[in-house]
């Protein structure tokens, strides 16, 4: 056997065990009876223990040593090198027991933060988060990081990304969209916007045949995945040939489930999109969360907000509510692009999205940069929300416990978010360059052109690029704000006649 | 940390890799799309192969024997010990790469198990099932077992049997069920059973609302497990508070779904019902496939298959089917009890599903002890089918298709299904001398006296002792086939005024 394969064949293992713990994550998300919390935690611990002693093995060292030469004329190899060299970097400066009781911690607190979600219950969830905070504190010092604790978290989940990149990033989207957003709230369009009759009813197993004709239609297919429900809708890739999203379902909404299905089914494209040919190998996998995000914002957002989209399944929509008004293209437009500051932001439109990005950016720089303590965070939360939406939270369930992320230990994972929304306009200006029209093509039902743009640009892509790079190669040039700001700008301005 | 410590860390490790491996085989059988069944075969055989290396480990046979006189003075430990022993024993006759490759064929044809049914074609099942006799003939063959093959088999199903105890034991049952078949059949009380209605129609989402509450009322608790559907109804004890069930459904036979559901809510109670002080340790596994039928067995039949139930359940079929016809308690036990020669074991009554069995045990003998080849299995299934039954097989998905068993490899299994059935009809009697009359509980309502009664003798003891002496333990006598000859005959005669 030579060194590359036996190098490759602990890659394979490691990849096996992350699907292992993927799977059983899934599983506790959509499906676990309450009492396999313990059993669960225990086996996600343990799982992670397991993985870490083989990250951290001397062997496993010696044999990412001895692959280093081949990959410098291998750049497939080279990624795969360049990944697990980042993870072992990391994974041998953390100690074994640390790793799989932040597993356990982590796993334990999920279930406390369905609970207390479901009961508005932020006292309940709030030793859990004390834990996780400090967890993660430790588990920053833990890796022997220079400057700023934040700084280290941001850079974790897009490489390479820093206070230093998203303070004026943020500050020019805020520049923007806080203007255009009051022009949109106080443009007289906005006071005749057409809405579904209140009291309409939208079953459940209506929303389920159409979204699931939505998601077949954007490419996903079925035969190698499912769509389930949760608390919190996601996307997991969980194995080769078998990648699942869920989403969640409210009778009165069925915009909700909708985008919340193409939000997830933009994710599921970028997994079922993989190269199979780098199966179990970082080279294989997405690159980072800024670019996973910026394949669920474009079809949730650039596609599926659309006059041309709504043209389409606009009939399909009557197929599945035959009660429902018949409202046309342009309405049923006007009604998914409803711009309003709202509790919820996965419910949130374009113009305010990035700005509830932007309070959990804030809060999380308090968190670990300043003196932001766990017991203030609704009151911090909430008067936030009053400042910068207008909006009074009454119940934290729509506040600071909407979000699954922090109950995974994930802080500094939301501005990635703001990230994908800039890839993905940026995205669109080049696959209009290459596609024409995009509206027209939108409006023949058939989408698999920007499928296979995405599929040769990103997701066959890999790991093989960094997330700039990627970018870059993709659209021409790096990314900045440039592109999101003409979109949102643009398309705004024509809905509300700006 | 005491040499019993460090042992029981790796029976706990083994245990969790044990349940990972009966997750993933549970989402196979209920959730995998499709294109899963690759990545899922690889990862199955991968995780076979991780337990056999800790398994047959030096350092864990080292410790296993360091254990053994701690053991002699600790019945609890010793039962586990006993276990670890016996599996270990075995293991270290088989190679790494054949465990590894005997799981992937197995969970490979078992999808191919569940196309070939669905679409009744053996053809596509054969060279699977070649692959699993042969695979397990070498395996035998690798054991070292002397004597005859299929002895091997059985005694991996039900420790301790042979064909010497069930020869005599099916010839004993056929001599008594062959000439019950015949009255009954005979008996005018057969040609005038009551029935559904003809096209009748029995939505799945009632009949899941009116079977959760039957299995909720038996006891199985919802907040520790699941159910769902799948191709062949199965229970498994995956976790520690996480016990899973499937049924499936027939929209035109409520009785179908019903009894699976009692059936596996049998097995899933005696899950539940292990004792948690020897969680991931063989102390606290049922002790085997036999016994684990007779808890099916008991509440599927001896519970479900009486008027006393149907007085109790009635109403809620009524609650939950509004259209169908108002039948009274004996009407419905009549139905639930018709003796009938049918294609599918899982579906036949008492008195003729031990003739399925054996039809079963008698193929399998020549397979392993005679010279029947897969090319011929449907012809000689068909034929004993018309001989024993007078029933002509024209689908294979109701002949030797039916059954789940032998794509998992699982030859020698089927028998523990009648040693359920004796077991079952043993622990009635013995329990209405303990309890009373069963008729007058049952249709009181109150269900817990039974689960109570088989939790402290059955359940709770886990794999302290061996089913001769577990079953001897909780009745007073040793296994035999008298109680249920006695009941089979009392029952029938009754209902069918023999």
């Amino acid at each position: 056997m030579t060194a590359v394969q036996a190098f490759l064949d602990r890659v394979h293992d490691l990849a096996r065990l992350g699907s292992i713990q993927g799977h059983l994550g899934w599983d506790r998300e959509t499906l676990m009876p309450r009492k396999g919390a313990a059993a669960r935690s225990d086996v996600l611990a343990w799982l992670a223990a397991e993985s870490h002693r083989r990250m951290v093995a001397e062997e496993f060292g010696t044999l990412l040593e001895s692959v280093r030469d081949e990959a410098q004329h291998d750049p497939d190899l080279a990624a795969t090198v360049r990944e697990m060299t980042r993870r072992r970097d990391r994974a041998v400066l953390l100690p074994e027991a640390f790793v799989s009781e932040f597993a356990r911690t982590r796993s334990l607190a999920q279930g406390a933060w369905q609970d207390a979600r479901a009961a508005s219950d932020f006292p309940a969830f709030a030793p859990h988060l004390e834990t996780l905070l400090s967890m993660t504190k430790e588990r920053v010092r833990l890796l022997g990081h220079e400057g700023p604790t934040y700084d280290a978290l941001l850079d974790e989940y897009e490489i390479g990304s820093t206070m230093a990149d998203y303070d004026p990033m943020f500050a020019e989207l805020k520049a923007h969209l806080v203007p255009l957003l009051a022009r949109i709230t106080e443009s007289s369009a906005a006071q005749h916007l057409p809405a579904l009759p209140e009291g309409a009813r939208f079953p459940v197993a209506d929303q389920i045949a159409f979204c699931e004709r939505v998601s077949r239609t954007m490419g996903f297919d079925f035969e190698a995945g499912r769509m389930d429900a949760s608390a919190h809708p996601f996307s997991a890739g969980l194995w080769p040939g078998d990648t699942r999203f869920t989403t969640r379902f409210d009778e009165t909404d069925p915009f909700s489930c909708l985008y919340a299905v193409m939000h997830e089914t933009g994710h599921a494209l970028y997994e079922q999109g993989l190269p199979d040919a780098f199966q179990r190998t970082p080279r294989g996998e997405a690159i980072s969360l800024g670019v996973h995000e910026s394949q669920s914002r474009f079809w949730e957002n650039q596609i599926g907000r659309t006059e041309a989209f709504w043209s389409v399944v606009g009939p399909w929509f009557r197929d599945a509510f035959p009660d429902a008004p018949a409202l046309d293209a342009a309405a049923m437009n006007l009604i998914a692009n409803k711009v309003e500051p709202g509790f919820i932001r996965v419910e949130a439109d374009e113009v305010t999205y990035n700005l509830h990005i932007m309070l959990r950016y804030e809060i999380e720089k308090q968190m670990f940069e300043g003196n932001l303590t766990i017991a203030e965070l609704p009151q911090v939360w909430n008067t936030m929300m009053e400042e910068w939406f207008g909006l009074e939270v009454k119940e934290d369930r729509l506040g600071c416990l909407q979000d699954i992320h922090w109950s995974m230990g994930a802080f500094g994972y939301f501005p990635t978010y703001t990230l994908g929304n800039l890839y993905a306009a940026q995205l669109l200006e080049a696959m209009s360059g290459d596609l024409g029209d995009m509206d027209t093509l939108v409006r023949g039902g058939d989408w698999s052109a920007p499928l296979t743009w995405l599929k040769s640009r990103i997701h066959e892509r890999g790991s093989l690029l960094l997330p700039p790079a990627l970018i870059e190669e993709a659209t021409g040039s790096p990314p900045t704000a440039a592109a999101f700001l003409r979109y949102i700008e643009g398309k705004y301005s024509r809905l509300y006649g700006l």
